[in-house]
């Protein structure tokens, strides 16, 4: 099975299995991990443990990188097959709902270069999926970045979901976001990207994304024809396991990383 | 018929309507109003357009209150009977789409006081009611606003929709973006002071909002147990067309307010 056809079929199995598990989810097991607000429940673990199953199955001896507990390290080798899982990005935002948005994703890395990629908005019933050389789709659909050419007519998706980062966040971005049009902030890094992919937000920052935050959606936004650095304009690295994001349209790339202080 | 059940009935017909346009609104005409991010489209002006024209047949005589053209100032005695409207709130989501949040409201007011409101939330099937000593539900269940009494483990709605407003969101509400455990930015005063109603998020802040961007959502945090001031903690003046807002679930509103640079 190609790669690309794992991802489908396993985001579309998780969404169908979240969905349910979101309209019940009252008596939820919730716990801590680092602080308060970065929270578990038994849906991550378990949306993972199924993905790890049938990685297992389907393509044995791969390695596995992924959010909860046991696989949250960089293989021994970062040029190997290589697949990357976050059961849920955004999981405070599943716990405690409203809009309610959230991803699930899956990435899939080989030769140290993203091969395949997939997020999926469960409750918006939203599949995002890219293939290195093959372009992006949203629901089958080719999607393209958007065209916006100024910071004063784009929108910056932003995230400040971990406390230990927020006064980084307030002092290098507070000059883009007075620069920008507009500013959103999501509480899913899954669901910036894929909004800057398929044009419906223009850039993204993130002063240290882990890698199952950010695999899919880069290799998506690379594909539908954007561009992501480091906040510094280099190259991203991604044999390391938190980097910085600096993600946009291409158009507005150069302005996007001059005004990071 | 009782004001909350005209508001219930348009809410619901609003609803269909704006998600019908929602998903064909590729064609969608939109002109700025007063710069690029401050946008109308066709759909906020019928949708007001409806709206009006109903509340003629009900209740002829009544002063209306409206984001749209015509509308937009306080009737002469606000002490009379007043309809507060906002088409559409969060027309940028509504336009560039995603998650997609933006919300549909309309609030009634008499004798200087909030009488009864509502919003709905079009693409997540939302529809939140408020009567003033009767209580908010949401989709006809009671809603209370949450417990959380500490900043560190409570959620901020924040606001920087308008560009003017930045610079003083950035610099007055610094200090509690670093202090709050989580922060969202939906883009739509609406979905922001319903998540608290319902206990979804425990604060939400703006420099600037207007009468028919917080009209029905004041009352159903009120109704829901919650607290609305102005951002120093004096009373909010519903006589005027521009207000802060400090809104809260009340076991936080002191740390909130004190918060406030």
């Amino acid at each position: 099975m190609r790669e690309i056809s794992f991802i489908q079929a396993e985001l579309e199995r998780t969404a169908a299995y979240v969905r349910g598990e979101y309209a019940d989810r009252s008596g939820l097991l919730i716990s801590a991990k680092r602080d308060l607000n970065d929270v578990l429940t038994a849906v991550d673990s378990e949306v993972q443990r199924r993905i790890v199953a049938r990685l297992h199955e389907s393509y044995p001896g791969d390695a596995i990188v992924g959010e909860e507990s046991g696989f949250d390290a960089m293989p021994n080798d970062p040029r190997g097959r290589i697949w990357i899982i976050d059961p849920i990005d955004g999981t405070q935002n599943f716990v405690r709902g409203l809009f309610p948005v959230f991803g699930s994703t899956i990435a899939f890395m080989e030769d140290g270069l993203l091969q395949a990629g997939g997020i999926v908005l469960p409750m918006q019933g939203d599949l995002f999926l890219a293939e290195r050389g093959q372009g992006a789709t949203r629901n089958g659909q080719p999607i393209r970045v958007s065209p916006s050419d100024t910071l004063m007519a784009s929108r910056l998706e932003l995230d400040v979901s971990h406390q230990g980062h927020r006064a980084a966040v307030v002092q290098r971005f507070g000059g883009l976001i007075e620069a920008f049009g507009q500013v959103r902030v999501a509480g899913a890094a899954t669901v910036g990207l894929a909004a800057v992919a398929c044009g419906e937000a223009d850039a993204y920052l993130h002063v240290g994304l882990k890698l199952w935050d950010h695999a899919a959606g880069v290799l998506m936004i690379e594909e539908a024809g954007g561009t992501v650095t480091r906040l510094d304009g280099s190259p991203l690295a991604l044999d390391t396991l938190q980097t910085e994001i600096a993600a946009s349209n291409g158009a507005i790339h150069a302005a996007l990383v001059h005004g990071i202080l």
